[in-house]
């Protein structure tokens, strides 16, 4: 087995340096990813997950993740609750499409009910819990969007029209609200 | 200089098979894509670009592209639009968000105008033309995802609400609404 190494060149068919492999002339492509998630409501209490891993281990966030290939982005967001709270969503609109281009990331979060009352820990949760709005820990929250989301979807609870939010003006995922440092990988 | 040569395996830290380099354990994740797009007005008329480029070469399709590294959607959409028809785009709202699972796409589309009335063919467009809605060659379009952005379009220039539309109910992009054969590729 060798050592991975890769170079930064461009191909003959592109307008972009892209990592090539030093020993194979593999080009890794690199593209943005996909973040899918949901806000999710139970009978008027909201449910977050304590991550488990890094970044931003032992901090609150609303259940997400990489979208896989092959899924709709509907579809990815189930998956996501069902992974890491044992979550089955019953999912109602598009709430929010956010961007984090200092990660290259554009993430579609949903709004959702949950369709029975069970919620568990998976193995990327220390725990999971449904939070009154007035208890929600927005001090102890992993990334900037969990902040924006949460507040978006206070708004469309409180009668927004059902058009998706997006970053909130100014922002592009590079603070938190409170000041706090951001974590360097988001969901 | 080797030649490249991947297995699919499970990493240890993963729960699904990825492709692993045979040389060097490098994982190559593959993930969804993000494909950034406008339905163009000018004046009432549509822009449209012919395909220089394959798949659907000689089609006509929307100014839409993969998003790149570290840029916004907004800004992918503009650059692509930029690329393949000269064409300085003002983007007014997101009008779509479709998937088309069997090749892990995602399309943001938005609805966006003319800035100036310059628009020529970029290198991957044969030629870039501004239609009237009725002259639409819709025989000759390159992707089912352009036949929904331009009803979608038509629906919103209607007078329908700003909520983005997704897939028309049952289409996962895997015909042609005439019925033709698709191509392999999407945008």
């Amino acid at each position: 087995m060798i050592d991975p190494s890769f170079s930064l060149r461009t191909p003959d068919d592109d307008n972009l340096p892209r990592r090539i492999c030093d020993h194979c002339d593999y080009v890794a492509y690199e593209n943005p990813k996909i973040v899918v998630g949901s806000v999710v409501r139970h009978e008027g209490r909201i449910l977050l997950c304590r991550r488990a891993i890094e970044p931003r281990r032992g901090f609150w966030t609303i259940p997400a993740g990489y979208m896989e290939l092959n899924e709709t982005p509907e579809d990815g967001a189930r998956r996501e609750a069902m992974e890491e709270a044992e979550a089955d969503l019953g999912i109602e609109r598009l709430l929010a499409v956010y961007s984090v281009p200092r990660i290259s990331q554009v993430q579609l979060i949903y709004r959702a009910k949950l369709k029975t009352a069970h919620v568990a820990p998976g193995p990327e949760s220390l725990e999971v819990q449904l939070f009154e709005p007035a208890a929600i820990p927005y001090g102890e929250l992993a990334f900037p969007s969990v902040h924006w989301a949460l507040a978006h979807d206070a708004e469309a609870e409180a009668g927004a029209p059902p058009v998706p939010f997006s970053n909130p003006p100014g922002e592009s995922g590079s603070r938190m609200p409170d000041g706090q440092p951001i974590a360097d990988g988001e969901v």
